[in-house]
């Protein structure tokens, strides 16, 4: 954990640890060492006199295969990125940074993957590839072997005054065309006849994705960002978030995250280690 | 009903009269009349060649004020919008057509409005002022005298790169300046610090919206009609939909909606009207 000085990540790993999952780095103030033993947390410790250098301390650390999860704590976003994209650290592969959720339902039996609601503002057709890229990584490593993507938007149909439904469709071809692999992509879909075969079968969409989808590509960041969030705050169901593309999982967690959530997120960056 | 040969629409029509909350006007082809009489619903009935005809009858009869909900059976949309916005009608009340949402979250409790996520693809700045308008209209008839109003984004900072979080902010600053009346408006909020005073704590977003937020307004169609599905599709809650700011509500069901939904829907048109 890069920015040891954050006490709610602490306690996010005091609970990984409990679960035997995981040996903990810290990297951060001495102070923060302190605080860290307070708790009873078992860790490595290396100091940092600043975030920036915890950063960089922390993209070292994995790249040279001493970690092999890397987790923001009382560190910018944007300082975490910029260390990880350093190419003398070799965390960046040349592949598209972009953020996967994984959610749970109360009302689906199966687990989603929704991307990208963390990362990428507004991606380009190009950048939805490498979204899909990488949440068809996530996926199978979850299990999923030939993921199902949906890519959502408000209608089902193309309409020419909804790019989004286009860039969609031009992604489903894509697939056909065997330039998108190891996955079935269709699109546009709507959030309903992604998930509910009885929706699909209303609206007449077929093919394997309609009714089935694991993953939800969205158009972009916002309603990425508010679907994930839906999750938690209307369906009081569970999510986990990651940000991969790099060399290793980033676990990003937000402030505002449950202490639950914070080790769902911790727990699946370090099952995609 | 518009296009009477909606048989979802006529069963959906059949609850609404045993609740005893709406008599029925069907415009339709004389076939749909038989099969209106076979369920046994009571109806008044207008006979139309096409549905380009029903739609302009339908906008008739609410002009005239004969009826007081236009509904949408077996008609495109599009073909009854365009009715409803023939002058020669007098249903256009030089506002903006938007449509607003009702949600039914099984984990909070107050109902929430969602706007717009059905009508107005890519909003700009003064066509949101149009959507918070309509949905401040929606929710004092429900009873909120002076709605919280959270114009959201996927995060709760002004973002350069997001001018969705720009124009939350103008709209907010324009609430203050007595530009956007009747409510309080802030804004960009996220999903969670907009419905979660935890959440808002936590992130020390203030204000009388952040955590108890009564409107959702969101960036675009797409986050719109995610965030509006999720509450059926992920969170199992309930969901109504009309579209306001004619003369009259319009309740535009989709096929897809289950019976209990399209219930809700034309409920809320007839509470609107």
């Amino acid at each position: 954990m890069v920015g040891a000085e954050d006490v709610e990540g602490l306690k996010a790993l005091k609970k990984v640890q409990e679960e035997g999952i995981a040996d903990v780095i810290l990297i951060g103030s001495s102070q923060s060492r302190k605080e860290a033993e307070k708790i009873g947390l078992r860790f490595e410790f290396i100091e940092a006199s600043d975030s920036e250098e915890a950063a960089y301390i922390g993209a070292k650390v994995v790249g040279e295969d001493r970690a092999h999860v890397l987790m923001k704590g009382l560190v910018k976003t944007s300082t975490l990125l910029k260390a990880v994209l350093d190419p003398s650290y070799g965390l960046r592969k040349g592949r598209l940074l972009s953020h996967v959720a994984v959610i749970e339902s109360p009302i689906l039996n199966r687990l989603l993957l929704l991307s990208d609601g963390g990362m990428v503002i507004r991606p380009t057709l190009e950048q939805k590839v490498g979204i899909i890229e990488n949440a068809v990584t996530v996926a199978r490593k979850l299990g999923i072997e030939e993921p199902k993507v949906a890519c959502i938007a408000a209608v089902e149909v193309v309409n020419p005054d909804m790019p989004e439904t286009l860039e969609a469709a031009a992604l489903a071809q894509m697939n056909r065309r065997g330039q998108i692999k190891g996955c079935v992509v269709d699109g546009p879909l709507g959030l309903d006849n992604a998930l509910s075969e009885f929706a699909a079968a209303v609206k007449r969409v077929e093919g394997k994705v309609a009714g089935n989808a694991d993953v939800l590509v969205v158009p972009d960041i916002h309603s990425g960002n508010f679907l994930g969030k839906s999750v938690v705050y209307l369906a009081g169901g569970k999510i986990a978030g990651v940000v991969v593309g790099a060399s290793a999982p980033v676990v990003i967690v937000s402030r505002a995250d449950t202490a639950e959530s914070k080790l769902y997120s911790i727990a699946l960056g370090i099952a995609l280690s």
